[in-house]
């Protein structure tokens, strides 16, 4: 298992609705992410608008990214998600993975 | 187990000796943490200083910080680590507690 972390930019002014459509994730969403092996997945929002992902894979962050891009609802949860974004891209595609710089079990 | 995800931010001009500090923590730092319920503890950087930590804890971050402040060897650790960090407190009383807003399993 890899541990992934990575970082995100939501508009400040749209901060309430992004949690709000998180609380409740289509379920097909949520079933595509399992299958293409996201566990442990939480999304962390600073008030800034900061959004920070973590999870756990037995993939790499592009293998994992790749094995969602295949799935349709992806590409609908994405279009969705992008007006929440600071840019013109889909969320998926703006990912800035961090380094893994101290691990304890 | 509560998930928790915190944001501090490192000297840019210090990362390098910051993360060869993060390959050789001190057995006995690593010791007072699990002791202190800090588990499945990772910290995150990107090279622009932005530190993410996530660990999985039965405590609250503030709880599992007040059982981490009553070791003497954290108090050495984070002596040690405050010239890392872009301020003068000590790096483990900076914490910006951040909300998780969703999680899969």
């Amino acid at each position: 298992m890899k541990r992934v972390g990575f970082l995100l930019k939501v508009k400040v002014d749209k901060l309430d609705e992004y949690k709000k459509h998180h609380e409740n994730v289509w379920s097909e969403m949520l079933a595509a992410l399992r299958e293409a092996g996201w566990h442990n997945y939480s999304l962390f929002l600073h008030n800034n608008g900061q959004l920070f992902g973590y999870f756990e894979t037995p993939h790499s962050l592009e293998q994992a990214q790749a094995l969602m891009a295949t799935q349709e609802v992806n590409t609908r949860w994405q279009e969705f998600m992008a007006p929440y974004f600071d840019a013109n891209a889909r969320p998926d595609e703006m990912f800035q993975e961090l380094e893994e710089v101290f691990h304890l079990d």
